[in-house]
């Protein structure tokens, strides 16, 4: 079932109404609509609210515990998107990893080119400290711009004087706006969603007159040293494996911890669609399992935790 | 504690008698007396035998299911070590994934140059499926030399119209010798164990007149479009990491599944040292669990199964 599962994913992505690089008040609907045709599960709760003055979205589902917290950062190139539209993901995330998932409503552009979404999200997690949530019972979790917003935020961290997270979880990070990537080329045909010119354009927005090659615009290129453990997720056919991949090295290089997962034959972001591709539900369960790993740390377990390929299900 | 092992670790291997590009002679006792001086436990069976023609040493260790079987490929620059010497790790592996280990023989350089060791594998493998070994059956894990040769293994397998294996996992491969990864010069430092020199040597044993960008020696450089899932771990003070790195960039643009472990501040084939790294036993487990993932595909379970962290132990 598996490949055909994958067949119509992609078609259904080839052919829908999303343009990444199109008109943004019409896209910013497109996306909203796509994602609001999935309804939330009926025991998905979602509260809106602030957070160091950064809009925020609560998701909490049946069971979790509260002291542990997901800071969510939804995708849409900088410019689409928002917590609520995100929701969905965000839930299954949270479930999975028995904690409330805190969704960040950065700033979009190009109203609210770089840095503002870093600044949003360095914000609203100074804020969770404030509250007295500790860093170790923090995981950042993100999805594409979410995803490259996600290490980019921990590398301003190390600049704020602020304690890092107990992970990271990136589902295809888009993590180097200068685009140089060799699967922008080399996956255009097979990535179903992205193109290389709709990429182009979101970045001009969120960059305004900023140097691409900003490690807080572009983290492929930031000094990683000190990074908590970083879970790397990434379809084959998406013009931004190459992004995962960078992203990798350059960790690795710097000596921080990291689960680079490629699945082959998966679109961008291929997690938010449990409901279609068994692997989304495989990769979300790895995800959440990554992610409680980490907070099991900070009680004394080991805090190197081995990777292994369990049962699909808990 | 996990500083301070590493620290030991490294100051054993940094002021270890082996010398990768050494004499060969002398430097094949020095790997055996090394590995030698780690007793095997007591409870492994150590048999050795031929397969297909090749030399292989059999290990087994209670309670494991005969049917399933790891070939193993140890390391050693394709011109030291043996199947023998490497019975320790293989058992490791083979005692956590509950099969028997068939570690290979394979012929080393200088005095059998490229494709002898390739030869050999292939050999092995397709004698193992004409006793009825089923390949769902069979998973390879290699180390260094033996993790490249694992992958160049899998490339000849296609050329030779056999089937794949249920899946492979690699220690720090050796899988590109023409040197050219960043981290030979920029983990030279960090790494205790191996020098960009010492390689350079082996190499030209190896290759003799071969190209070294040869698909079949240097699998980062094959079409690696078919391959089984590819589990690979390496370490951050490796000059081979970005072996590992390109291996899995070539493997996932080509659609194989792949997870990619890079463990931070430990050394080549640090799986070796579970008796002084706890990495070492995670890294272990979490192969094995990769290991026996794919083989229950073969009883119909999902192909795409989690790599999630869980418990340190089983």
């Amino acid at each position: 079932m598996t490949q055909q599962q994958r067949q119509t994913l992609d078609d259904l992505l080839r052919h829908g109404p999303l343009d990444i690089g199109g008109d943004v008040a019409e896209q910013r609907a497109v996306f909203h609509e796509m994602i609001a045709s999935i309804p939330l599960p009926e025991d998905v709760s979602v509260k809106p609210g602030l957070l160091g003055g950064v809009p925020v979205v609560t998701v909490e589902t049946p069971g979790d515990d509260p002291s542990l917290v997901l800071l969510y950062f939804h995708g849409g190139a900088y410019a689409l998107g928002s917590a609520a539209d995100s929701a969905g993901l965000a839930a299954d995330v949270a479930r999975r990893s028995g904690a409330r998932a805190v969704s960040v409503d950065y700033r979009l552009a190009p109203e609210h080119p770089f840095p503002a979404a870093v600044d949003d999200a360095v914000a609203a997690y100074r804020a969770l400290l404030d509250q007295g949530v500790p860093s170790t019972a923090v995981a950042f979790v993100g999805e594409s711009a979410g995803g490259g917003l996600v290490v980019a935020t921990l590398v301003a961290l190390k600049d704020a004087g602020l304690p890092q997270p107990a992970s990271a979880a990136v589902f295809s990070p888009w993590a180097d706006l200068t685009l140089t990537g060799d699967s922008l080329a080399g996956k255009a045909e097979a990535d179903p969603a992205l193109t290389p010119q709709g990429l182009r354009t979101r970045a001009g927005d969120y960059l305004g007159p900023a140097d691409p090659a900003s490690p807080l615009a572009s983290p492929v290129f930031a000094d990683l040293t000190g990074l908590p453990p970083l879970l790397i997720q990434v379809g084959s056919h998406e013009i931004l494996l190459d992004d995962a991949v960078r992203l990798a090295a350059r960790a690795g290089a710097h000596d921080v911890q990291v689960d680079l997962q490629i699945w082959p034959g998966l679109p961008h972001v291929f997690q938010g669609f449990a409901a279609l591709v068994d692997e989304a539900d495989a990769a979300l369960h790895s995800a959440a399992a990554f992610t409680k790993s980490h907070w099991a740390g900070r009680e004394g377990a080991p805090t190197v935790i081995p990777a292994g390929r369990g049962p699909a299900r808990d």
